[in-house]
């Protein structure tokens, strides 16, 4: 069973050579992060992903996650690994430093992040989980929330979830019947069913923090009248010490394709007395904290779709190259060679290996951008920056994770007929892979957002700038291209017809979006992918 | 759960619009097959399918088959489906008249076939494989042979199955190892491990009559010294009754992504004193008879791509339908409204449908040249349809298996987070369509056989006859579009500027093949799936 080896001299490509790490140093708060930390960090944690992380990823396929009576137990060590991440602070790594945390550049985390997800996508959920509802306490709990669970969620000693889904509220939320009635002290009881909660229950901590969407007494029908709570399994005591059981209860997990040891729970609040509850920030705007936190989310997502991507192509290239099958074609020799050598394999790894450097390195432009949005001290910087944070992420979440089913597929494919049989581990990537295109909202709903919120709200605003910025790179290297060498030039062609095509979709969204969304919103997953053929441009020329 | 509905009023819009029946109906021999008679066997056939097959679909995904010292067991209410299976003579659908069969046109039994695989293709694997065995008992195996197994495997009392692959010995069958004896006596012991055998061992039927390929004492190295071998599971008495046990055992079965349904063995031949087994045709001739059976196999295999499309296809219409989540976009009325209503779910749908119809119309074209190739009193229009024949088998293998992936991905995707729960049904198609593309030859084997057998080594005469038609239909269509419609002029520019790639990339195969054959490979899949764009012509001007 081959192991998940970090990809580090790829991802100091990167840091190095497309995204200057150096230009997010400079940042305010940054400038501890040099060249050499950032190595040591990602050496790091690439012992625990390879060591630790990755062996435990095919024991929790095939034992899954157990419910026992309303307990929900991971697979064998995963409590044990889960405590050297804690141990060794790593989920501590991207949380602010006020709280405990190591406040990391997400240039930096987001490599990390990547390899946790290629290591065990089933463990990583878990921390990230974690982290969206330490945001949304962070950026809009009361600062009693904040010291009462915070320490503890960025050490990882509790874990996060975050509620959101029931039976008839999926990707609409405006749907959510969940109920929360306060109780004139301060908190709230909290009633109501919560279904697909990854880690929602499990045993590698002793407590969770569920952040649950729910409506009050009054509030106003749709999306206007969600706010958001803070449900704890265990009361916390005012001395810190875990109270009582909370009236939360885990009525069973689900049975599903792929992430088995990730536990997905279906969550009963308030089955006696209510779930004693704290609101996060103001009545009837969760779902606006929600938002906020869920790009982040979806951004965590696409790294898991590059993660597995990662995963699924070490496996098929050490296969090809040690299975032996057939002869070399167009050769006389008769020697069987490793299937490596066949054109069609190659054909296939490179599609693999090429198309997931380039989702790398379109996530990690992002992850600096979001550095910049956060910490730059010029406002008009940061705007812009969050600006092309804010239009790229539903694309980061949908091409990647779309890609990621498909370089699973591939890995399959490469193995043969080994790749259908589970043994092989090929097939636990790809059926792994299938939830990213839907969980943290489907890639219709990624291109939902990017057509309508990111695209024509600002009348294409950012995507134009986008463009102009991949015109400088098509001339360049055109230029380039008829100095030194003709593939540039063709490369710089056929990006040049992506780029108009582009133009005049967006053309077409911006003009039609507000009289025919209908006929607009159609086409906006075929535009979503389409505005992934400006990664042919691969450098960027300056750092959004 | 929601159960297979045979499509056939779109089969009955192939048969009368596209690919004419009466055509076939004319050729020696389907003089009976009229147009109510097809459509009474059609509709019998998805009766059969729909009540019977389809639900145990989900029992075999379920329970799997069980395999317990060396007897191997098919889930609950398989035995009895398959003796009602047999005993409706379905078996003998397809088989020729002279040993039992009923001699249906393969553009009838093509489409019947698809009704199988899209009730439940676990099942329908096994009267594959043994329609495959008589094919091959039936081309070039003795009188003795065809008298003593054809009667029972034509009714389906006896199963067959195909014996090629070792655990050497995949794509690549020059590397075959199994050893037979002659004993001096006609028959010949026959010692080796085969593995991947689908329905090698099971408990539908009392015997099972394997085609096993192995290596006779002093044959030439690789491919020209493989012969083919009838090793029954029990030997025969010369009173057709069943005699000892044969030396062939199974060891194991696998534990797979998909067809849980279907037994794949592995078998051992010969732990004893060597199974007895009788040579089929002559000896060291074996791999190219295999290969004119593999040709009719590797169309089936496109039917399942076809048939699973279909399933899936219906699964996520009928949740589209039923599923309320959000409000219609572009309007004001904020009523929920069935996701069927949303323009991404409608698009899915739309590309899971069109792209399932034009799979089924090519199929259908394909087996209509079939009759053609096999009855047509015409030399010339004989060998011109089998050359049609054969150029399209690796294209409907290839297409319809990787779309069938893609199709039924997208039906996982129509039912967000439920189509990733097992219960829900949607993802045993994806799990189940992962393995087509393997076997039977990958695509990769598919298009590298397209570009070479059936492309370089004419020179392109057959693909440039299909060309020609193709550019009639251009024509046509832009014709049309001046005259009625836009959409016809723009489909027809489209079809031109695909047809012009062709033609192209035919021209680099042809130049290319012989001088740098590892260059042109590099593309055969890619080829493969642009020889699929002359599927928009829809409408063949004359039949194959």
């Amino acid at each position: 069973m081959s192991e998940y080896i970090a990809p580090i001299r790829d991802m100091q490509f990167v840091l190095h050579e497309l995204v200057p790490l150096e230009q997010v140093t400079r940042l305010p708060g940054c400038e501890e992060m040099t060249s050499d930390l950032a190595e040591a960090v990602l050496e790091e944690a690439g012992k625990l992903a390879g060591g630790v992380l990755s062996p435990l990823n095919v024991t929790g396929d095939r034992e899954g996650a157990r419910w026992d009576n309303g307990q929900v137990f991971t697979a064998s060590g995963w409590r044990a690994a889960y405590q050297q991440f804690v141990d060794g602070g790593w989920n501590a790594l991207s949380c602010a430093p006020e709280h405990g945390g190591q406040g990391l550049p997400r240039l930096v985390s987001a490599l990390v992040e990547e390899m946790w997800n290629g290591a065990n996508l089933s463990f990583a959920l878990c921390p990230m989980l974690t982290r969206g509802a330490i945001e949304s306490i962070e950026l809009c709990g009361s600062d009693s929330l904040k010291k009462t669970y915070l320490p503890k969620m960025v050490t990882g000693e509790w874990t996060g979830s975050m509620n959101l889904t029931e039976p008839q509220a999926g990707s609409d939320l405006a749907a959510v019947r969940t109920r929360a009635e306060p109780q004139g002290d301060g908190t709230y009881r909290i009633k109501g069913q919560k279904i697909f909660i990854t880690y929602g229950e499990h045993d590698l901590t002793e407590n969770i923090v569920h952040l649950v969407l729910a409506r009050t007494p009054g509030a106003p029908e749709g999306v206007k009248g969600i706010s958001l709570f803070v449900v704890p399994k265990f009361l916390v005591n005012p001395d810190e010490s875990l109270g009582a059981r909370n009236d939360v209860r885990c009525v069973s997990i689900e049975h599903k394709l792929g992430i088995h040891g990730s536990p997905t729970a279906v969550l009963a609040f308030g089955d006696g007395e209510g779930a004693i509850g704290w609101l996060v920030g103001e009545e009837n705007r969760g779902l606006e904290y929600m938002f906020i936190m869920m790009n982040a989310a979806r951004f965590s997502v696409g790294l898991e779709g590059i993660g597995l991507s990662e995963r699924a192509y070490q496996r098929a290239l050490a296969y090809a190259k040690g299975r032996v099958q057939g002869t070399a074609i167009g050769t006389k020799n008769r020697d069987k060679v490793a299937i490596i050598r066949h054109p069609d394999v190659r054909r296939m790894l490179m599609l693999m290996k090429s198309r997931t450097e380039s989702m790398r390195a379109l996530a990690c432009l992002v992850a600096a951008a979001m550095d910049t949005a956060s910490r730059h001290p010029d406002t008009e910087r940061r705007a812009q920056s969050q600006a092309f944070v804010d239009l790229m992420i539903p694309v980061v979440k949908g091409w990647s994770t779309e890609s990621s089913i498909e370089i699973a597929s591939l890995g399959v494919q490469i193995h043969g007929g080994m790749g259908f049989i589970e043994e092989t581990g090929a097939a636990q990537y790809l059926r792994d892979a299938r939830i990213t295109t839907i969980y943290e909202g489907t890639t219709g709903v990624q291109a939902a957002d990017l057509i309508g919120r990111k695209i024509a709200r600002d009348q294409g605003q950012a995507v134009l700038w986008v463009i102009e910025h991949m015109r400088d790179v098509e001339r360049l290297l055109a230029r380039t291209g008829l100095e030194q060498a003709d593939d540039l030039a063709v490369i710089s062609k056929a990006l040049g017809a992506g780029i108009t095509a582009l133009e005049q979709a967006v053309a077409f969204i911006v003009s039609g979006y507000g009289c025919d969304v209908q006929k607009v919103s159609v086409g906006a997953v075929p535009f979503l992918e389409l505005l992934e053929s400006w990664r042919v441009a691969g450098r960027w020329p300056t750092q959004p």
